[in-house]
């Protein structure tokens, strides 16, 4: 039970110029080593690992007897001294006066929280919990937070304001069929798969330029190592602004969070052993005709027309090194509310925004003429009637407008070279995984 | 269409020290006045309003021209020079070179967005668009937004990390029957009334302290004014502490949040004509014991041990007055994850913050100890075995914790003294309304 004292120091706070302090820290027995007259106790909390070190001779017998007691990942209160000692690592430990059992740790362990014993994935994800003792586990959640924090201060910045639209609509967003149903009360809703329909209808509300990030949904049946059904989209959208715009903001976005986490997470990056690299400004722009002809030129299949595929994308991965745009995409593989451009209706002002061979934000100048929209709608074969309260908002005075949607997970993925997206998810859900 | 030219400054930012300058300004025809020899025209932006003034001596024919044919909330964009001006609006008026139409509107609107023509909640929410021209409307999204934006500024400074947890859950988090079921591919799956069995977990990971802001969801059938079935949660929960402590935090965060909002919104505080008081910490603690005592004293009966109806936190709020805490819930009438207190196991840790006869957010001191959480769920009628992956977290290495939550809706309406809880969503989801 927790008594009437608190912590007083994280352990990475401990430093020798603490010599002969009283201080009280709380966490983890991460190592217990008893050599009969002298025991050593690796203390583990959330900014790192220290060393309590008992001699016999100058331990009561109770404490000592206590502490032999310990086991591995019991949850302890250590009261002592700090004193500097050149052997212990850090150069300085804890000489304890006092420790208390805060919570016991059944043994074996499902998973080995030192890391000393591989596991898979799988493994690791049923116990998330244990997982994220792991220093190059909790590191990467450590610096999706502050990407988050980075992110959020720089919209503000530029004159964003945050909204949250609905996660239960009553229908599609694009028309598409990768929408998971709901029962709502007697009828039936869908979980959102985008903000973009709520976005800018905001553009007609006269708040300018909005940002939201939050949970999108998507019954993608996909099992690959880029997509799960549950993300977090970081989604902007601005009136008065052209597709360029958008993206100058995005790129000084990417720039200036990875400033950030470079003066931030210098701890955790290290532990990750990733030293991120400032990228330059601007960004390479490719057409998206480019893209056809340099994907070709490495003997992959590309259809002037298609999508890229997985294999196109690694081919473009190999040629292309950091941050670029495709830009100039076919208007007909984009979704309706992209606008086609003046000069070649055939092609959009969509873009994409690539790290290398992974697509981490999609966005575009928005179409803003209703007749058009309307037009677009039908040509997609879907029904202007299902889009009613949308259309609405572009009869009244709707301004030029553009966004994008950049994911969370994605940009964690390129900043810290992940592979595999479920390592920057808490609990990852995916075709098969909806646990814990 | 858009051209090259930008917005170079917000109505707002156009003062008598800039007389003279050569300004682009975008925005909405707010109103137009025709007068024959001079047409004044009011320019609305996500800042306020600004007077365009065109004598026809000083016009163009052609510029003259386009000006009539303007239309109330047409999207224009207006080039022209700042002029002191002691007769206009903020003293100071924008003399017209050029004038664009950026998009039309058809008349007339299905909402006045001037206000003079009042609406009803229901023909504004189908509206919300237009309603958010208002200014007294988008007055209240800035401030939420500020709020929330002070929210995290302040939990980042108190150490807490960012979680994201999964919306998509497999279970009920308490074995409640609100809950919205999904399909999720072959499996029904429910969407997340709390995240607070994530968050939980998230002790056992030795994250320390962790908040999340993100939508919930609750199939609660309620039609009132301060229920919906999706909303904004912002929770907290933090190893090694207990209510008290994390009650010292919420208060503290009530308080800087105003303190904030007082600072950065004066105009929009000023348009609701809302008087942002800062409460005095710490915030009036009431025993449970002595709030039944209160309402029956009121003449409202509330038997020991049954929650607060809506007429007995009526009462309460007549008594009351700001925020304050109701601690020392009976344990019976709380889930079953909070903790009982050791000198009379029949009362909790738990607690509750009102404003008024509003209650605006819950707490608790966690159970930490898996036998008595196996206990305290059977007792609840539920099976330990759904909660076969929360209670792993408690096996490990579970430090003792607390935490709460907050609703977004529920502390804006306390702020701003808002009576229904849809004025403070963009686009809320009640029983009957799932569209726009």
């Amino acid at each position: 039970m927790l008594g009437k004292t608190r912590r007083t120091h994280y352990s990475n706070e401990i430093t020798t110029s603490l010599d002969g302090s009283h201080t009280i820290l709380m966490g983890w027995v991460h190592e217990i080593r008893d050599l009969g007259g002298i025991i050593f106790i690796l203390l583990r909390d959330r900014t790192g690992i220290i060393q309590i070190t008992a001699p016999s001779k100058k331990t009561s017998k109770d404490l000592f007897k206590k502490l032999r007691k310990l086991k591995k990942e019991y949850v302890i209160e250590v009261e002592g001294t700090v004193k500097k000692s050149p052997k212990a690592p850090g150069g300085v430990e804890i000489i304890p006066s006092n420790v208390k059992v805060l919570a016991k740790s059944q043994q074996p362990l499902p998973l080995d929280p030192t890391g000393k014993v591989k596991a898979e994935i799988d493994t690791r994800l049923d116990s998330r919990f244990l997982d994220l003792r792991r220093p190059e586990v909790s590191a990467i959640f450590k610096i999706k937070s502050r990407m988050l924090h980075s992110v959020r201060v720089f919209l503000e910045k530029e004159g964003f304001i945050e909204i949250n639209t609905p996660k239960l609509v009553a229908s599609a967003t694009e028309g598409g069929t990768e929408l998971f149903p709901i029962t709502y009360f007697e009828r039936e809703a869908f979980l959102g798969q985008s903000p973009q329909l709520y976005k800018q209808m905001m553009m007609a509300s006269g708040l300018d330029k909005v940002y939201e990030i939050a949970p999108i949904f998507r019954a993608e049946e996909h099992d690959t190592l880029r997509h799960l059904n549950e993300v977090i989209s970081i989604d902007i959208e601005a009136a008065f602004m052209n597709h360029e715009d958008v993206m100058k903001i995005l790129e000084r976005l990417v720039v200036n969070v990875i400033k950030d986490i470079r003066g931030h997470c210098k701890d955790e990056l290290e532990i990750l052993g990733r030293e991120l690299e400032i990228p330059k400004l601007p960004f390479e722009r490719l057409e998206y005709d480019e893209v056809v002809e340099i994907v070709n030129s490495q003997g992959v299949h590309l259809r002037y027309g298609e999508d890229l595929s997985r294999a196109a994308e690694k081919a473009l991965g190999e040629i292309m090194d950091g941050y670029y745009f495709i830009k100039s995409w076919p208007t007909s593989i984009k979704p309706f509310y992209v606008m086609p451009r003046e000069d070649d209706p055939s092609k959009s002002y969509a873009f994409d925004l690539m790290y290398k061979d992974l697509e981490i934000s999609s966005g575009a100048m928005r179409v803003h003429e209703h007749d058009l929209l309307v037009e677009k709608i039908k040509k997609q074969g879907l029904n202007p009637r299902s889009f009613e309260s949308y259309l609405s908002a572009f009869r009244y005075g709707m301004p030029p407008h553009a966004g994008w949607g950049l994911g969370a997970e994605r940009f964690t993925m390129a900043l810290l070279e992940i592979k595999n997206i479920r390592e920057t998810v808490l609990f990852p859900r995916d075709r098969r995984r909806l646990t814990p």
